[in-house]
């Protein structure tokens, strides 16, 4: 994909951040680039000129001294399509280039087939593109997220056990679809790129980020850079083998924290123990809420399993803070109190020092993360 | 500290390239800093000047063009002392800048007190200057490695299980008695650097080095460096919650990797078993090797649980590469099967084609780590 075509690493690096923290002066610039002033002003003069950046005299009246002119982003100047796909349906955002949404639409989809999904994807996107008029030209391209083992690089998803999918040439089927540049990420790796961008990893050295719902997801970011894993799995946080060995997840393995501690696992162990096959999230959340001992042991029993995983991600990587969100992040009320427990009782020396806080997420922000994912490419790959 | 008073950034990435990869020419420098030739040359200058690089004609007779000139260290320009401290004794190296042991020195500790600890450090270091003789004056200093949580950055140790140690001003206690620069570090986490600068980490875009002995340690390295840890814990493989709730380990916590895997583990399950409370490490190995079932079941049940600790870490960080060393790794065809197939069972996709390999591992080697981990904050803290 072209990307916004910057000419050299330089711009590469002031355009990432001005979009990052923009309004920023170049002074600024050029302490976080390790760049000089001079080499600050050259790298922004043709992003000027092409309507990317802008500087604007912004003294405060008050300040002595030469006017200092930050530098901004024009956000507004391309655009990003951000779609994230899930069992039962299609989320899709047009966003600015600081991944700001301006329009959203969802498609349900009636099968998890590779075509179905194809098409729902492409109907997302256009629905956006008549959403976006005359601006539709500014889009930049389309950043797909999906559950699993995604190999962004290759343009494959690999495997996908929710979707049922396994080797699926995902990128270039769509780009051939759309006939738009297409990146294609695991959906938690995409969110956080988001946070790392225009999010927590904005002044945070270091944070993880964890999604507790359908399924239990983490994406990482240290060093300066999301964890992408050499294979391009990382942050499986659902998958760790934390859980009681005679239970088999999803993936066909034993033990795996999703076992315990996925919204469905929870929902299963309520409706046994209920004797109600039929009881839906909403009921068990109730039930939990109202004391009953059955649900309240299910949900604790996965939060004591989600607090280890929390443990053992903070003792092997330390970040510096850990943000829970996801679907499931408006319940967290019966779990966070044991989620805390669980996790002061592994971490490690210092690593329980790592703050654990709570967001609520909708799937606008999964998408979000899709587009946050394009714009990184777009930037990167230049 | 000093260091090697580098001059600027540039000269910094120049002088670590030909340190870690050395004899290398000024256009594969250029090409792996992002400096432009002329800028290597600049950077170069200074440093042929002081005697710490050379630049030799090395043309190979049978080459076309203009002779080569590569630049290599002069690794015995300045050296570095590095030691680790066990619980029955100090043991210290004396290196070159490409931390290249020169003389090594072993001292009996009476005691794990901090006093005692320091006074057989500084013995181990004098000891190691006579050996030098006149080129002790090229010490840069001292890099000291232990087990647990150190603050490097503040040079505090904070916490110790094995030492019995909590938050105690390790580096200040050694700068004082010394009259050296001093560093501390985790003894993993130094022994990573030495793999990161001088090993495995040349080539290799991400890995772990996982120690299987007393304790379970894990250094791992991603996105361009060894993740220390937000608060200065990371990589604790040892202490993550996998093994059984009932046992208590070392550290205070129950379940951790430990409790069932650290060799003194393993040998508390063969002498309970044996009801012998006398027999050695060596005579538990002796009794796997010859098909003891208790034996082989204690080894057996430890390699189960370090296998799940490696397809965790793999799971959350996909390293590319797994280096796995220690004093046990000698005794490793006892339980490596096992960790493997363990490993397979519990990686996520392709995290499973992380590669695991395995190493011995000498005292001598923690030591070298020690010294790498001074040589490397040396090098960037110029």
């Amino acid at each position: 994909m072209s990307g916004f075509s910057l000419e050299t690493p330089a711009v590469v690096d002031v355009f990432t951040e001005v979009l990052k923290r923009g309004p920023i002066a170049r002074i600024d610039i050029a302490r976080r680039t390790g760049l000089s002033q001079a080499a600050v002003t050259k790298a922004v003069a043709p992003l000027l000129l092409r309507g990317l950046l802008s500087a604007h005299d912004n003294m405060r009246p008050t300040q002595p001294g030469r006017p200092v002119q930050p530098i901004s982003v024009n956000e507004g100047a391309q655009l990003a399509i951000g779609v994230t796909v899930r069992v039962d349906e299609v989320f899709g955002v047009a966003t600015t280039m600081r991944a700001n949404v301006l329009h959203s639409v969802t498609r349900r989809l009636a099968s998890t087939s590779v075509e179905a999904v194809v098409e729902a994807v492409a109907a997302t996107v256009e629905a956006l593109q008549r959403r976006l008029g005359d601006d539709a030209e500014k889009v930049l391209g389309v950043g797909v997220a999906v559950s699993g083992d995604v190999d962004k690089q290759h343009g494959f998803v690999r495997a996908s056990p929710r979707l049922n999918w396994s080797t699926v040439p995902f990128e270039k089927m769509l780009r051939d679809r759309l006939g738009l540049a297409v990146i294609i990420d695991n959906d938690v790796r995409a969110l956080s790129i988001a946070e790392e961008w225009f999010g927590i990893g904005v002044d945070a050295e270091s944070f993880a980020i964890v999604t507790i719902g359908a399924g239990i997801g983490c994406g990482l970011y240290v060093n300066g850079d999301v964890i992408e894993g050499a294979y391009g799995v990382a942050g499986e946080l659902g998958h760790l083998p934390l859980g009681p060995s005679d239970l088999v997840c999803s993936c066909g393995r034993h033990g795996c924290v999703e076992t315990v501690a996925s919204s469905s696992a929870i929902l299963e162990a309520v409706r046994s123990a209920k004797h109600d096959p039929l009881l839906t999230m909403r009921e068990a959340v109730q039930l939990a809420r109202a004391a009953d001992p059955d649900a309240v042991a299910a949900f604790e029993r996965a939060a004591v399993i989600i607090g280890m995983a929390l443990a053992t991600m903070a003792n092997l990587v330390g970040p510096s803070v850990i943000l829970v969100a996801g679907e499931s992040v408006t319940d967290f009320d019966l779990y966070e109190q044991r989620i805390r427990e669980s996790f002061d009782e592994h971490t490690f020396g210092a690593a329980g020092q790592c703050q654990i806080v709570t967001r609520s997420h909708t799937f606008e922000d999964w998408a979000r993360g899709a587009a946050a994912s394009l714009l990184r490419a777009s930037v990167t790959r230049t």
